[in-house]
């Protein structure tokens, strides 16, 4: 069983206008309601796969109850802790007419001390029967940036792999603590490393599908610090144009084997779940990167974000270009 | 007792940012969720203006949870219906600094046939006890534009004063079965009486305040069209020009005494639940329509919507202007 663990889950609505009106009435003509949140969208996919998860977190108000319900029947063994403060709506305004969209974070609840103490006991008990453990997302406020730092030192203990995904000073101390493995973009790299250049330099080239030699080799390099620091491995995701990643001595590119458009939301989820089934599956690196980019790659052409066709995803896995740096 | 009908209640949630950005991401710094719809909002002013209140209608879902959870504890004696398909959401997006709001109203639930029939047999059965009858607000789908007409002649038959505030079909079959008010704005009223002059004609000048004798003589002369069609009292909406009501053989026009800037999110409502303690109080219709169009103007005043200082309000009672035409 992998524990995925989401502390601030979202309910995600979409609503879908034909030019909307900033100033005016608008009547959505199709509106989506969808359980949410970075480590929502890792069980999922992981649910996709095959494989067994329980996913732990935080839920509150009307909002959480309604995640709950639409998680109810996916085949994820939910084991969420109340908070009396409510869940966050993440609003998607998608105007049809101008293609565009306008997201809306709400800053959603602020967690007791009480409340993290109830979900840590149980995320304690739960490593036992643990065979790997993802924690991912944003953490809500009322719960410090120690905490997944505190989250990783747990299952170290208990001798269980750990997968990190999130970023800012939360990053920081969890990738410190030691995880198996982290999955930063390349603003979060800039930002653990402290080298603004980084993201700057490689980004836009990102975009394009085509980055760089030398900025390859600053991406590797930091890579490279990151898993001096304690992770064991480091995966960089490089948008379009695919992963890096460094494992003991070698490092890996993998590339999607065609470019693809549509809705990069819970993309880089998809890659983190990918990941940690092939980490369990005890797979060799290439083959490893080759499905999570795959996977990365199918996510983006389903048309509804979070969602990957099998078909699409075994197609992507033949066609993915992986090779050592 | 009052019974208030919200057959089509929303759960309104307000996004207070500053210059949204509709093509990427925001974070409001500001979120307010309130129980919505004219309904609710005219059994909140009855309860503020001392009277006992039940509010009918149609909930479902974790929106229509949260606006029952809302309701809680405001006094209002609540006997919703539950519906398998979920209570609308409508959401404003508020542009601090462009001062401009846009709102998404969801198309809200479609409810069943035994659903309605359920709601229906209650408010039979609730009528013996009443001493008027306040039907608000838009219908959802699944339930057909006669249905006021069918609860109007309901109330009819129970000897039970009843107030009809709609718009579009519902309101024009509502009126022809007689109920004891209605409260049509322009556009409404232009509808109902198939002249799209009136409310071309009246609106700008509503907007000013001062609407001119000929298209007040329109307006006298559509409501009393209204009246002769079975609607013993007709009181038209004229924004902030006031109030003009036709009862028997008498004509009044209501001014507020000042002009009022703000919020008129709500403002009608108040009005409605105004005229409705008014017409339990018995007040002759000058003092009814002073009370009526004081109330609407204190709500437009108050930075809440749908609430109103009473203080505000007796001032405004003091200072109107009512006469005869």
């Amino acid at each position: 069983m992998i524990l995925v663990v989401s502390l601030n889950p979202a309910l995600d609505l979409t609503y879908e206008v034909d030019a909307a009106d900033w100033a005016g009435v608008n009547r959505p003509h199709t509106v989506h309601v969808r359980p949410g949140g970075k480590g929502v969208n890792v069980a999922r996919t992981l649910v996709a796969l095959g494989r067994q998860v329980r996913l732990a977190g935080l839920v509150g108000g009307s909002a959480g109850a309604e995640l709950a319900d639409l998680l109810a029947g996916s085949g994820i063994d939910l084991a969420f802790t109340s908070t009396a403060s409510a869940t966050r709506r993440t609003l998607t305004v998608v105007d049809r007419t101008r293609d565009q969209a306008a997201l809306f974070n709400e800053p959603g609840p602020v967690v007791e001390a009480g409340e993290y103490a109830e979900f840590a006991a149980g995320y304690r008990a739960a490593l036992s029967g643990c065979d790997a453990v993802v924690l991912s997302g944003s953490l809500p406020r009322g719960v410090g940036a120690e905490t997944y730092a505190e989250l990783v030192a747990a299952a170290r203990e208990a001798s269980v792999p750990v997968i990190l995904d999130t970023s800012g000073p939360a990053l920081a101390l969890g990738a410190a603590a030691g995880p198996t493995l982290i999955k930063p973009n390349l603003p979060e790299l800039a930002h653990l490393t402290g080298d603004p250049g980084l993201a700057a330099s490689g980004k836009d080239r990102c975009r394009s599908g085509a980055i760089g030699e030398t900025s390859m080799s600053m991406v590797e390099e930091a890579a490279r610090e990151l898993e001096r620091g304690g992770t064991r491995y480091v995966v960089i995701t490089l948008g379009e144009a695919g992963l890096l990643a460094v494992a003991g001595s070698d490092s890996w590119l993998a590339r999607p084997g065609e470019r693809v458009t549509g809705n990069a939301t819970g993309a880089g989820d998809a890659v983190l779940a990918g990941l940690a089934d092939g980490l369990l599956r005890g797979l060799e690196w290439p083959d490893l990167l080759r499905r999570a980019v795959a996977l990365g790659a199918a996510t983006v052409a389903a048309p509804v974000a979070g969602q990957f066709p099998g078909e699409a995803h075994q197609r992507h896995i033949r066609i993915a270009q992986v090779g050592a740096r």
